[in-house]
């Protein structure tokens, strides 16, 4: 049997715009039958936080970036025009006319349809986050050379 | 006959500093007789349509999008310092002193080498963007189906 | 003996946790054999700056830019809550804290490791910057065509 085509996508982004473009290929890709893999890093970690999370760190620094950067895929911002969040209801609203699902609904298609979500425990390590901020569509936790073994075997790979 | 190497760029983003990158590795590319395509989505639209479009389009949040999200290749901001505009405007004298080729002269030069523009129909749906707001120079109007089957067979794929 | 798998990264951002993520990959590559280029250009050029450069450049433009695009791995900003320098001031604790290592540290790291350097002659021209700006740890100093011929060769290809 001859082996499946792979993409591999970096989401280190945490914006709407950018996850909807990388869910966008991943559920484009898998419905081509390509294997596909996400690993989401820095702030990209945000799109794949559950959107009731409640984050419990230590220290004073940690507490304050996981205030800041609390994630979820109902709280991304735009990396343009996001107008202290009416970039994004906008462009919601916009998409959600055009029958264009939301990140949350991408996140599950991309998820049912086979795609692989990976999530960077490097980056958690140091913002401090534990598997129970996640979703359970997480499908494994790693690191960068999980990644790599992944990618080299890809004919697509971007970092987004 | 030997199949030529293929680049494919996915332009995600609308800043100048940016599409001058994607456009000088296109153009790189062709020059060594490599076969490029540039998809355009999202932001990136911007950089293929006309300087003089005059976008109509339906409902206020539409109109209110693209009255900001005017486009065209002489209103890209910087990704950095773009300093409500002076950034960009010094940015092209400097480029221009160093003989460097605007935006616009490195698109009609891409396409006049044989860099394959294409423009993507999902941003343009819930945009409410229509052809005749773009370039002559863009070859196609496509989805991301389009991008994959002309990505897994590229030497070389980025997401800029 | 069988040539090494390549991994080719064109570092465009100039941003602190853009090039902690494309160092971070690097070095990874470089532990498991692999053998990586880096493509230093536009703002990514801030990354291998020496901290203490003094940038002489002709003009009163050129000196603007080169004045507040000042460079060095200790003065790169975050993608996302900069907050006026806050921001990478917090995360380089949090680093600290997780014992990950510094922008500088990595750069020493992957070079030890073979990882090869390579800065973009172009942006230099137009930037008006000279070789003395840049840290010795840059292998070769050349355009998009040198870039271009590595990656065509690469199993991995990325643009951060």
């Amino acid at each position: 049997m001859a082996e499946k085509d792979k993409v591999t996508i970096v989401l280190f982004s945490g914006e709407m715009d950018k996850a909807l473009a990388a869910l966008n290929i991943a559920v484009g890709a898998a419905s081509m039958d390509m294997e596909v893999t996400i690993f989401f890093t820095f702030w990209g970690l945000n799109v794949i936080k559950r959107n009731d999370a409640k984050v419990r760190s230590k220290g004073i620094l940690r507490q304050m970036l996981n205030f800041m950067n609390k994630g979820g895929s109902k709280r991304l911002p735009l990396s343009r025009m996001n107008m202290l969040g009416m970039g994004p209801w906008m462009m919601g609203k916009l998409m959600k006319e055009a029958k264009f699902p939301t990140v949350e609904e991408l996140v599950n298609l991309a998820h049912d349809m086979g795609v692989k979500f990976a999530a960077c425990t490097t980056t958690m390590g140091f913002m401090g986050l534990t598997k129970d901020v996640f979703l359970p569509t997480v499908d494994v936790y790693c690191g960068v050379a999980t990644y790599l073994v992944e990618a080299k075997e890809s004919k697509v790979t971007l970092f987004i």
